[in-house]
């Protein structure tokens, strides 16, 4: 009997207490003035969180639908557009593209490497006419980081729209919007927005509005014009999903009461930590060094290890809940995440039932080295207690 | 101060506490073995109360996201689409289509009437390249339930494929999926399912599947055959809405436990009832007698009444809130919602408060009358009281 699983995945993240409480106020009209208030003030704090200035619209869907509007509103049949392609996600990304018919240029990098800015600026240089640049910031399936500000400068300095998923960064990682000249970023409630799953924020720049009014793919639901026009009447064109907004809003209120430079820092700190310990266990670390994620790590375990059998057993004997691998690394790495409300405690418990899983499985001695090589990076003593 | 307000709109509907504790459980991995049981558990229920073999998907959306998906799926460029339109979310079911390229054919009826099969017919016949029949069944902006067992039975008499917005009709009037052989069935959380806004419901027959197979619009998120790929695996394709699913599925159990012959037969009673109570109140029915929504009634004041203020003063003095009218009926009619979780009281409620607000604005005495009209027609005997 496990009491309380450890959802180490990246995403969907646990849900703080206050959250849950939030999220279970009545039902509204999504018509009514309550509503407009929930809107605006949700709309208001992600525009924080992002930096900017520029509009934020609140679709219901998860992630991958806040991408595919930025594909709908954007993309023109026959359009070229640039894709970084380094895992999973920025897969789907040039897929989603494919499939509204763009002839999908790809800038593709190793598995577990980044994009770099200067292989992206030889791109563009040899298709001119690509208007459009697909950036995928947090590469979850590989635990990558990608180099975001230079690639948005090399974006805009050749005159391309660059549109950059950052539903896995967005307020675990900066990402700031206007500093840098992002015309379209997309991020999604139950990453480290602390929500369930069920709400996508895209916040549209001017340039990114404008080309969308010479786009001709079909969109409808995920049309941004639509909402952006119920938006100044403090409503969305769809019914919402409204009790994810209220998670949404609180979540919202506790990354402001720790601030978002402690947020920031608190995960740099956690995913340092992790890295640390299950180095330290004996995985290797899939993401290339000055690249490694904040909000997830990827580890590849020595050859000897039954992946599926060690995720089943921290699963069934710790709780412990960790992700698998992606794509071509399926069934041969482990992903932790550890975004959203994770503290340090969080870590020791899963750096502490990995090791002993190891050990339960005849791979590795429990001898405590994984907690020895985190304990350094972890500092309990910075991290905001919420009530 | 209202202490709690009485959301008497055609949805979201008012959530049972039981579902509230149920959609405040953790977060779990949408990748994991609770997950997969969840779905499964989900979608068996759904398929109960569609009454189908059918596969039922569960996409992360709203309603309108559900038959968005039905266009994308099923129609490309330059198809002709034969769409009953009666009210607001028939024309929002033919501008979808529309939006993907379709040329659209409408069968119009006058708002307030109901379509009539045949009436279909002829425009069948007059169109017989017209592989798709879109139909409402229920129309929330006029009040009329469209008779489906004649328009279904029509469509596939001449061998076309039709699309059925259930939306504010199944879990609350029956939608006999595969007696009468509809072949695409959607539905919406927020409805009688009684649950917060965020997942469609969308059961898919065999006929839709082959036709499927031909469509050439784009569609990723929103496409059926990942759904149904992701499904085999316990899985969907993206992030789902995890807390709506778990409150779907209390809200199933409480549909079962009520029994559906039960359910619908109390919205037909709240239904006659309420529209007793506010004829009495000297509004007019706004959907043709035979017709009148077992989920909805919308009612046309005396031309004396200002309904905007008439609708504030229900919100902010008696805690009610109606839903006014949509389209070209804005300012011009009030939407008495009784779906999901409301029982006899509470239309009590509303029409007491109604009859009381016609006095504040000194449009009517309160008499008495509006629940001396509709007592003859509640049964709170009947009513299953839920723990």
């Amino acid at each position: 009997m496990i009491y309380q699983q450890q959802l180490r995945i990246p995403g969907p993240t646990p849900l703080p207490e206050r959250v849950v409480r939030a999220a279970s106020r009545p039902m509204i009209d999504h018509r009514g003035p309550e509503f407009a208030a929930l809107l605006a003030d949700v709309c208001a704090g992600v525009r924080r969180v992002f930096e900017t200035e520029n509009e934020v619209l609140v679709l219901t869907c998860s992630g991958s639908g806040g991408l595919e509007s930025a594909i709908a509103n954007l993309v023109s049949p026959g359009d070229e557009v640039v894709a970084c392609v380094c895992g999973n996600f920025g897969e789907r990304f040039a897929g989603m593209a494919a499939a509204y018919g763009a002839r999908v240029v790809r800038l593709e990098a190793e598995w577990g490497q980044p994009v770099e800015p200067d292989d992206l600026r030889r791109t563009l240089a040899a298709y001119p006419a690509a208007r459009l640049v697909l950036v995928t910031h947090n590469e979850t399936s590989t635990g990558v980081t990608n180099p975001l500000e230079g690639l948005v400068r090399v974006a805009r300095e050749a005159e391309r729209v660059v549109v950059v998923d950052a539903v896995s960064s967005a307020s675990s990682i900066p990402v700031e919007v206007d500093r840098l000249g992002v015309d379209v970023a997309v991020s999604g409630s139950q990453k480290g927005w602390m929500a369930p799953p069920g709400i996508a924020f895209v916040a549209v720049g001017p340039r990114a509005w404008a080309l969308s009014e010479r786009a001709r793919a079909p969109r409808y639901y995920l049309d941004w014009r639509r909402a952006r026009q119920e938006a100044e009447k403090g409503m969305t064109p769809w019914t919402p999903a409204i009790g994810v907004l209220y998670a949404v809003q609180e979540g919202l209120r506790m990354l402001e009461e720790e601030g978002l430079a402690a947020v920031y820092a608190r995960h740099r700190r956690l995913a340092d930590a992790t890295a640390a310990g299950v180095e330290a266990l004996g995985f290797q670390l899939y993401a290339a060094e000055g690249y490694r994620s904040a909000t997830v790590t990827a580890a590849v375990p020595m050859p000897e290890l039954d992946v599926d059998a060690y995720r089943r057993l921290l699963r069934e004997r710790y709780g412990v809940v960790v992700g698998g691998g992606q794509g071509k690394m399926t069934g041969k790495m482990v992903r932790i995440g550890h975004l959203g409300a994770v503290a340090e405690g969080d870590v020791a418990q899963v750096l502490w039932a990995m090791e002993r899983a190891l050990e339960d499985l005849d791979v590795a001695p429990a001898d405590g080295r994984a907690l020895a090589a985190a304990g350094p990076h972890l500092a309990p003593e910075s991290v905001a207690v919420t009530r």
